[in-house]
């Protein structure tokens, strides 16, 4: 009974229920939901990551604490909201006493980073299959609180696209790690993968100046992507012009772009806005970099009427090859 | 390394951070968080469900999708709150098609009943274990208005202690259907573990009149449990004042006695209020009733200083040996 559904025909298909609320709200399909409650405007996400899915099966749980609030925190960032707090939904296999407190010690270090109280939750044992448990699972809902609140929709014929930091070293560290690629990964791209850093601060002060905003977790080009679909645009990009770590610009260049363009799980910020905003995107860059965050923002393409139009620095025209992360996409059961 | 810790221990020792946070909250070890959000006073829960935990392996989608909205408006009916909206992650282990349809169905089919709009959620694969994949489990955060709220703290020394319902009927259904008691589950036993009814109308009732409420999802001994804990006071309670439905009383009293006192599951609230509210609450009662409701609330015991006494019509002193659900207290890996 399996399908080729990918992850936004699933929701559209079964979960667009259309149901009037007492609240004004924003539907599915954006990295928030932005909410309406009285006067206060609030960007609400979710997320689950698991074992075996989102990490590997021997990871450090202090890693694991940290990402998870990471990756919620990143769906905040991304609707230019400031985090309030959150709740935490655990299933694991067993109480491993050991893993639990490494876990929660990770998780507290995000939560204090980002003033951001665990305020309610769940604790379940994973499910079994045969004679053993399935390892664990975390469910994240986080809140935040937004002015006006970005969402995918908005970005305009014209707009800049641009990109935080530099994309592809989370997806490096992975390949590396499992050995589908050769190599050492190195404590940076480790870093990458395993500590990624919600852009709050960027996505508050993007709030003020991007058209459309999304967050990196599934590869540049699908997150893009979401955007372009959501805005009823196209793009054209300079795929050279995404800003490159070391450690990647030493690999292939078809490895370099895969990473860079599908690989997913960069938490960095993909967003559109008027070539009026460029010298803001340029200060706030400044700031960071004079505050010791060595801040990059690449300034990639142009929104235009429709299509995907990929170019590398020689003005020759790329073939979009390349496919982002979707859970259920390659499925064939 | 496993151990024997409880929920609520588990919690307070590894997720209770206390970071300071913006909006005032009511900390962890409540069926809701309940947050002060500018002029309004939000109810918000979380609950992972997960087949071979809280579903039977071959349960019918639809059932579960009914059920798992059910039980997280339970939370928030415990809170007196109305309910506004909810975000739904989905672990599974394949798109199947015909599952998810009937799932949505169900879970619909709920949101409409309660205007409970589903606003925003994920949906990932499920870990997999050797060849397998686990299968499906689904966290749900629902979240509601509230006046004042209600809350587990507030029982006072000399309140009466209330439940609605007939409880026991879930756990009979369990216990017929694996097997572990003999006889047949018929369809009102089976609907009580199946589709069991938020008590959203008596939930916001309650908020005028109840001192503290929980609803009944690990056993009627335990959640009372967690209001005196919270509370700081003991009880009285008369074991036969509890509502028991024809099929429970037909069972012998050992097996009556755990499914009414530490069954679980059944989504009906406890709550104690001053023997001042009792004709307010014989009055929604029958107004339940005249509105084809044929809804039951039991007034079982009395509010003590400490300690927990049970007794029977008898008048004799019942020992309490039942446990109530606790997914990891059992536990000895």
């Amino acid at each position: 009974m399996g399908s080729c559904l990918s992850e936004t025909e699933l929701i559209s298909r079964f979960f667009d229920f259309q149901i009037p609320g007492h609240w004004s709200t924003q539907g599915i399909g954006d990295d928030c939901a932005i909410v309406e409650v009285g006067q206060t405007r609030l960007a609400i996400t979710t997320d689950t990551v698991a074992s075996g899915t989102h990490f590997l099966p021997d990871a450090d749980p202090f890693t694991v604490g940290k990402k998870s609030l990471a990756v919620n925190l990143s769906d905040l960032a991304a609707a230019g909201a400031v985090p309030r707090c959150f709740f935490l939904s655990l299933s694991l296999p067993q109480t491993d006493l050991k893993w639990l407190e490494a876990f929660s010690r990770g998780l507290r270090e995000t939560a204090e980073e980002f003033s951001c109280p665990l305020i309610g939750g769940d604790t379940t044992k994973t499910a079994k299959i045969e004679d053993k448990q399935a390892p664990f699972s975390i469910t994240i809902t986080a809140i935040g609180e937004v002015q006006k609140g970005l969402t995918r929709q908005g970005a305009q014929i014209g707009d800049d696209i641009w990109v935080s930091g530099r994309v592809g070293d989370a997806y490096l560290a992975l390949m590396l790690r499992t050995g589908q690629w050769k190599g050492l990964c190195t404590q940076d791209v480790a870093h990458a993968m395993d500590c990624p850093t919600p852009r709050i601060a960027l996505g508050q002060f993007l709030a003020h100046y991007a058209t459309a905003c999304a967050d990196i977790s599934d590869g540049f080009l699908k997150d893009l992507g979401n955007i372009l679909t959501r805005s009823s645009v196209g793009a054209r990009v300079n795929i050279d012009d995404l800003a490159v770590s070391e450690a990647l610009r030493a690999r292939s260049r078809d490895e370099r772009r895969q990473a860079q363009l599908a690989g997913g799980d960069d938490y960095e910020l993909v967003w559109t806005a008027s070539p009026q905003a460029r010298a803001a995107m340029r200060e706030f860059e400044k700031t960071a970099r004079m505050q010791g965050e060595p801040l990059v923002l690449s300034r990639v393409g142009t929104i235009i009427p429709d299509g995907l139009i990929l170019v590398d620095n020689s003005g020759c025209e790329v073939m979009n090859t390349f496919k982002g992360f979707d859970h259920f996409a390659n499925e064939n059961v």
